[in-house]
């Protein structure tokens, strides 16, 4: 994996076993390398046109093909923008659809560009904090009635989240999307994980719930957390009404937003519209991992605490019942040479967590899990 | 070349042969194509890290080195941003350094998203119009002191010039400091055509001119233009100070602008290290096509007047001498099968010229070449 040039496998020294960053260490599916390779042999990285389309619209109407015959659900590809990546689009429709000093709401634990997001536009992080509860953390309405000042006027939703792993079922969400039409809140949901859903769970867009709430809601997707590609940077912007693309767009133009290169536009086409079998067998990998990740943990380290996760390829590990004297990741970094990311980057309160990442192979999981039992042995 | 999918030779029907878009024909240099190759062999598109360092860094440091090597231009790569695209760079730059309604200055005529970034972002466009004479096209400073209406704030400077192929000179670019400097003008320099200058000629950064030039400078390069790879996305944005970087990123956080694909960034650093010799063969290529285009133009269809261009693949043709009863672009379109590009889309009033591109083959030139004589003949 090293010699891949990765900032998973690069960042630290080589005697520390990474799984920390969201990237997976498979090979890219074949369909995927096949479309690259063919960009390259035919001679040069031109002004791209695709069978007289311009690409930005082919990964549109591919998203909406795909979103149609995943979940059902019917996006309008002309109100879709392609970007980069996710957080770029964060930062965009944080900074279109509200104003400085109002009131952003984030679940946390939160990936951390999502607060950065909301702290570098000036807007202020109204921290909605997860409850553990035997289905798994979820996060509790009545917390937006217990009056967080300023109100809210934006939520980021992610689901499937990260890092915890919970994906939110249609009671969960419904009740949500009432609140949010309610108390007209827009939705920015980053829905990048919705694929990796395990147990024969199926993902459903939070815009998918109905008009009211599709027309609040800018759902974010990609192909690279799926499909292991996130150096081609290439993410979806869908808007669920024009009036809400033209609010944004009325601050942020698209092409402030730039552009994304053609190795990700052919990538992203090929991943979605040719990559399902790669994706289905690597999925079937990830289930097994999972049991397999939680059943030694519970086993062999019931120091560590977690919900099993039911989507992402991510853990939440809840360290806190080994009393650490510092951070959870520190340790691990230190006495385990295993590197997660660790939970105070997600949460301030988080320092006793570490996320875990095991999209990884049999003989590296068992390494790292063989590091952490030594190092909780001889703490 | 029409089996490559590209926006140059997919635009127009079969029966048309294209010379518009800054895109050259040209397959792309070996260093680039291994580049590639390599990261596709390598298995995946991961999160990027390159030698310890974040790859913009790379991207930063290659530009470094480039201009202290090639022009004698010390530069800060702690003070650039890499970006998609010139387009994009240019709205972050409006939209960053000047308000809502001041006037932006830009030659005309001006490469047509030049004249967008200015009107898209709610900025009043200040034509400042080209004079013909003897040594090609140039832009009189006494238009600034004819008192325009707002005053200039901003100045879009694209030397070497397109669509005319002018490069301006030592003593018109001083002149030009001078009066930014005096006139406390933020200019944004598109350089991006520097490396293509003929007859032994050197291209100057306007930044390059001295420390109050410098530190109101943006300076805009790229390696897509010379070394043919538009398609990967990949530009630099370079703050002549701190101060000024500080001053673009508290309204344009770099994180709204996205992020370059590792394609991209590859393909970049091994034209600007490893391209050198493909580009020079490039090059000349290039200025005998110029020669050649100007001599036939010259001796056989006199009704065409072009001032040879100086830099750039390009050739500004003036074609109302020939008193058509439509625009030009219209005209060879439709009598002679060639696609230009219109010369109104770079100047409301330049209807009787169009934009040529030739780079391209000999094969190819001589058939278009011949297409236009055919088609004046009958005109």
């Amino acid at each position: 994996m090293r010699r891949r040039g990765s900032l998973k496998w690069d960042r630290y020294d080589p005697s520390v076993l990474p799984c920390w960053v969201a990237d997976m260490d498979f090979d890219m599916a074949d369909p995927i390398r096949r479309a690259v390779a063919g960009l390259s042999a035919a001679g040069a990285f031109h002004y791209p046109l695709r069978r007289s389309r311009p690409p930005d619209r082919l990964v549109a109407d591919a998203f909406a093909e795909r979103m149609e015959k995943r979940y059902a659900w019917s996006v309008d590809p002309d109100c879709t923008l392609v970007v980069t990546d996710l957080v770029q689009a964060l930062y965009a429709a944080v900074t279109a659809l509200t104003r400085k000093g109002e009131g952003v709401a984030v679940q946390v634990p939160t990936y951390p560009p999502f607060r950065g997001a909301i702290e570098d536009t000036g807007r202020q992080v109204l921290a909605w904090p997860a409850n553990p509860g035997p289905g798994g953390y979820g996060w509790d309405l009545g917390w937006f009635s217990q009056d967080p000042r300023p109100p809210a006027k934006l939520l980021i939703l992610c689901n499937p989240h990260n890092p915890t792993g919970r994906m939110l079922g249609r009671k969960e969400l419904s009740e949500l999307a009432d609140h949010v039409v309610r108390n007209d809140l827009i939705v920015v949901a980053d829905e990048i994980h919705a694929d990796i859903v395990y147990d024969g769970r199926v993902h459903i867009p939070f815009a998918s719930l109905g008009p009211e709430v599709s027309r609040r809601t800018v759902t974010l997707q990609s192909a690279t957390k799926s499909f292991g590609i996130p150096g081609v940077r290439c993410a979806v912007m869908h808007f669920g009404s024009r009036a809400l693309l033209e609010r944004f767009t009325a601050v942020v133009h698209p092409r402030l937003l730039g552009q994304c290169g053609i190795v990700g536009i052919e990538a992203t086409l090929a991943a979605w519209r040719d990559g399902q079998e790669w994706f289905e067998a690597v999925l079937a990998h990830l289930q097994g991992m999972r049991d397999y990740v939680c059943a030694v943990l519970r086993a062999e380290m019931p120091e560590i605490r977690l919900h099993p996760p039911q989507a992402t390829y991510l853990a939440w590990l809840d360290c806190s019942a080994m009393a650490l004297d510092r951070p959870a990741g520190d340790f691990f970094l230190h006495q385990a040479k295993v590197a997660f990311s660790a939970g105070q980057t997600f949460d301030p309160q988080s320092s006793p967590f570490v996320r875990m990442n095991f999209a990884t192979s049999t003989t590296i999981i068992d390494e790292i899990l063989d590091r952490m039992r030594q190092a909780i042995r001889h703490r």
